[in-house]
């Protein structure tokens, strides 16, 4: 059977019960290292688990996925996933080819960053559609997600900006020379999403991601030293939020003003944020 | 400190690690049982626990919080939610009172039907905002959900709909009369989801909830009887998914063909599916 199996989103002690029994028990055992990361590293849980995890990174998913299931019609292989298996990124792929294989498949889900983000005080039923911040370059700066917060702004509702991480990738130069040299993983923050978005406000000048636009950003949240700051875009572009990962969410003008009390308490200028709130979303 | 330990969606082996070491340290252990309900009674998670339970009705969540929450500056107080402690109904009032009474709080989340929901292979990304179906009586159809079903069909999004459940609701006669007599539990069917979609949409005509719409039912998520359901609202109005909790998914029309193939698995009728697929949605 192919298990995928939720890691939650701090630590090794986020496994649920039944999961780990499924670790404890299972042949081969895989740990997808490329949508998202834990805040302990491999060692850490092979150490607590009990037993050795064969890393998965993106092409060994995408390329080798038969190599995952080799004979997962008899045996119990578990795969591995941080916050919940089918989150953030799917692994439908993964569970399509396994079903074509006629391979039985069980889900022990956990927790997600897009359920865990109400621990903001933002109300669920609130949020739209989540959207992706990847890293600008020079060239690239892809201004999709605009349109889809825009869709989400114009019903009042609040978007959860998921933000980009990059491990084991290669340089251009790299790539092209066909050498396996992999660049430092980067983890984008919460001031840089802040920065790409009034950039991208910058050109577009339809005031979705204005400067005084109230947003959320949260760090490392499910951890013991989670963190969060509200207040504007603006003030955003420059806070210092610490290791990964983290996330932002824009505020929807159909805020409720207890969503304001809980996210008052982390405002980096309290009276500012009243001010604003009265001024642009208060019973809009 | 008051710690929120969410329970996951099925079982007691749902729990975390490290939710369970907090259980069975706490001084006091509430049980929210109103919201939500694992598929295992409260004497399972007693014994599996080795502790006894408060069991946290509405009004005593409502009405007495600073009975749940005395001398939590002193001692640890556990307040268990089924699914995440912030997920579908948020108990972010408890916690804003915590906070006036300066006591710490600590979260410890875990799987909640907002993301568990992407098992359907329905991606996350494609989901607008999740509503709410209460029951309907002779005199009360609220339809204000369908309005925003129609936000997110507009913007060619999927919903979720989570379905009512009623758990110590007393009849209007022994309210009036302040007779603490209750009712039988009662958990909404995707089959009465459906049944009441399509009144509203008797009355509406406006599309959003036609009987050709695709929809998938599912029953059970992250158990081991887990069942899913895919076709037409139609169609689910007659299907029979066993025992509860119950959610409903409507597909949006911005759907991706792989998460066609991840439905179809458990297409009523696959032709007809398809059919419909490709006439309303593929491309749309």
């Amino acid at each position: 059977m192919l298990q995928l199996v939720g890691l939650g989103l701090a630590d090794e002690t986020d496994v649920t019960v039944k999961g780990l029994e499924l670790i404890k028990k299972a042949e081969r055992v895989y740990l997808e290292a490329y949508t998202s990361i834990l805040l302990v590293d491999a060692a850490k849980l092979e150490a607590y688990y009990g037993r050795s995890l064969i890393i998965a990174d993106r092409e060994m998913v995408e390329s080798s996925s038969d190599a995952i299931l080799a004979d997962a019609d008899k045996i119990d292989v578990v795969f591995l996933v941080v916050g919940d298996p089918f989150g953030a990124t799917t692994h439908t792929d993964l569970v399509l080819r396994a079903r074509e294989l006629k391979i039985p498949v069980r889900t022990v889900h956990n927790a997600s960053i897009m359920s865990a983000i109400s621990a903001t005080g933002l109300q669920l039923y609130n949020f739209g559609q989540a959207v992706s911040m990847v890293f600008f370059t020079e060239t690239w700066k892809p201004s999709s997600y605009y349109d889809r917060i825009k869709e989400n702004a114009d019903l009042g509702l609040h978007t959860l900006v998921l933000l980009d991480i990059k491990v084991k990738e290669q340089s251009m130069e790299n790539l092209a020379r066909g050498r396996k040299i992999y660049e430092p993983a980067r983890y984008m923050t919460v001031a840089e999403c802040a920065r790409q978005m009034l950039e991208t406000e910058e050109e577009r000048k339809e005031g979705t991601c204005a400067r005084e636009r109230l947003a959320v950003g949260v760090a490392r949240v499910g951890s013991g030293n989670q963190a969060m700051v509200s207040g504007t875009l603006e003030q955003l572009t420059c806070v210092e939020m610490g290791e990964p990962l983290h996330s932002l969410v824009l505020l929807g003008k159909r805020t409720h003003y207890l969503e304001r009390d809980f996210i008052r308490e982390w405002a980096i200028d309290p009276k500012m944020l009243d001010e604003i709130w009265r001024r642009d979303y208060e019973g809009k």
